[in-house]
């Protein structure tokens, strides 16, 4: 399928599929008959339930999951907002293409399938201090991107991001969603020192000066404030919604991207859990805006997909336990 | 190795071997090199620097985890402090052996070996508000097969249990360990009930009254106050860390049988990470009062060394990035 404009993308927000009602109650069912105490497996039962309703299975299998990662360049980072050159986004994507990278042990860690999109890392979004990031036709472009990445024979879906700089217009894409000024919504991504950090800020709090009140609703904001990156992540969650694959959502970068779809359409994020929280400190913000609780929480800040690419571990440890449990009746324990 | 008495036990204690230095500082220097910015793995980075000095290698590999699950049965569970029937802990041990319980499933799920022990099932243990709960005798033949359980060649060691009413045991152990009137110890377990709760409280007044001001030592609250799965969980760390083998410790039950080794002998659980944080409330105030910092929180409250089978996904993803990424200099990525 390929957008043509900004209007096509909103339409893609209108009858979006619901979890199936049947594989929700049979899978409820069925966790209540486990050999087990009742809730003794805690988080670990909403996530099979949650993970059987988009499946459409009372009792899911997870065998294809699959990681999409996406990496763009940003105007901002000229004004001195990372601890690394622009020039590491280009290397960084060489080094996931010969597997050197966190993210490629994390998806052979768990049979994850990992590919990587490189958008126009020559041609930069525009500074948005100065400018709207992207024009409507890059925006289009990139969502383009993001939607026809997702495979939909995968059984659950992820997405991560490589883009050096990408911290600031993540930033910048909340404070326009949620409100407040930048230095509520700006961390040190990975890792810059106080001068970094002020330079963020003041980065930040220009955008919003200069779009947020022309900005027509959030998938704008997004136009005007985000990166090619987010734009094709934001397009991938929504299209695994569009064929009911369950989405693990990694850390700040992926959830700002995924908040504009919430923003735009509430309960857009209906199939999504959150893999993990980031230690990057706004991260915390968005997901409790979102309603959404991480499943882990390890201190990382690296981006990539990785808390994603972590948190399939634990799900498939969910969905073992739900699917291949005997029920008290099964293995003759007296249910107390 | 046979035990003939509890002071061969406390020999045990002695000569404890310690991380590998070499190993130790070879991973510390590795982890700098590798392609991210630094400290961005944030706990996966503790966990693989910490599995490699225990490992002696600098770039660890994990592959042949094991799981023990030992089974017992406990004398105050004809109080009613369980919301579950005592024959359910030799209904559980067939529903292990027969591969249908939630530890089984997560055992499979991440290669882990598992065996299960179950330990006189048929004799429960005195009633410790009447007498001590085990022998001098039966504590030792406990011990000698949580030690003979451990396979040497294994480079990852977890145990776990099942035993009908054991979080009282184990709420008394902690009680006579660290102080404080039962209250602060009991929980709700597998889900009693407000009655249910003042009966377990109760119990461990009692025990607690009985023989907190007789215990020679840490180990002997542990035979007066423990329970055979308890025993041979502590011996079974002990031995591991004979063996340098690093170990994932489970939740309420399987920290108060480990705080015993450490109460005997300061550092002797320095080869230990705790896997997870119980639902059990208590759980939290043993492990702050070991210093541990539990990778994962996920609301369990299984047992069965479910939440130690969990966390084995996570230390994969921990060690597969520590020894499977490439470095700045061989992906030649400008370090920032």
């Amino acid at each position: 399928m390929t957008f043509a404009s900004l209007s096509d993308v909103r339409a893609a927000f209108h009858a979006l599929p619901t979890a199936n009602a049947d594989a929700l109650a049979g899978a409820q069912d069925r966790n209540g008959q486990l050999t087990k105490p009742p809730a003794a497996l805690g988080r670990l039962e909403d996530l099979a339930i949650w993970f059987a309703s988009w499946q459409g299975n009372a009792k899911p299998s997870l065998s294809q999951p699959q990681m999409v990662v996406f990496a763009g360049n940003h105007g901002v980072a000229a004004s001195g907002v990372s601890a690394f050159p622009a020039e590491v986004t280009v290397q960084m994507v060489a080094n996931f293409e010969h597997g050197g990278a966190a993210i490629n042990q994390l998806c052979k860690a768990f049979g994850t399938r990992l590919d990587v999109h490189a958008l126009d890392l020559e041609t930069p979004t525009q500074d948005f201090t100065q400018a709207a990031a992207l024009s409507d036709a890059d925006f289009v472009a990139a969502w383009n991107t993001g939607w026809n990445a997702v495979d939909p024979s995968a059984d659950l879906f992820m997405t991560g991001e490589m883009g050096i700089g990408n911290t600031t217009p993540a930033a910048a894409v909340c404070a326009a969603l949620f409100g407040g000024t930048a230095d509520a919504w700006v961390g040190r991504g990975t890792g810059v020192d106080d001068a970094g950090l002020q330079r963020k800020i003041d980065v930040v709090d220009a955008g919003l000066a200069l779009h947020k009140d022309q900005a027509e609703d959030p998938l704008d904001c997004l136009r005007r404030l985000g990166g090619r990156e987010l734009v094709a992540m934001a397009a991938s969650i929504l299209r695994a919604r569009h064929e009911s694959i369950p989405v693990l959502m990694d850390g700040f970068i992926c959830t700002a991207a995924a908040a504009v779809l919430e923003q735009q359409q509430k309960g857009a994020l209906d199939h999504v859990q959150a893999a993990h929280l980031s230690a990057e400190g706004a991260h915390r913000k968005v997901l409790d805006a979102l309603g959404k609780d991480p499943i882990l929480s390890l201190g990382l800040r690296l981006g990539e997909g990785s808390g994603a690419a972590l948190a399939v571990g634990t799900l498939k440890g969910a969905i073992a336990c739900h699917s291949g449990m005997a029920t008290f009746a099964e293995a003759g324990v007296a249910a107390g």
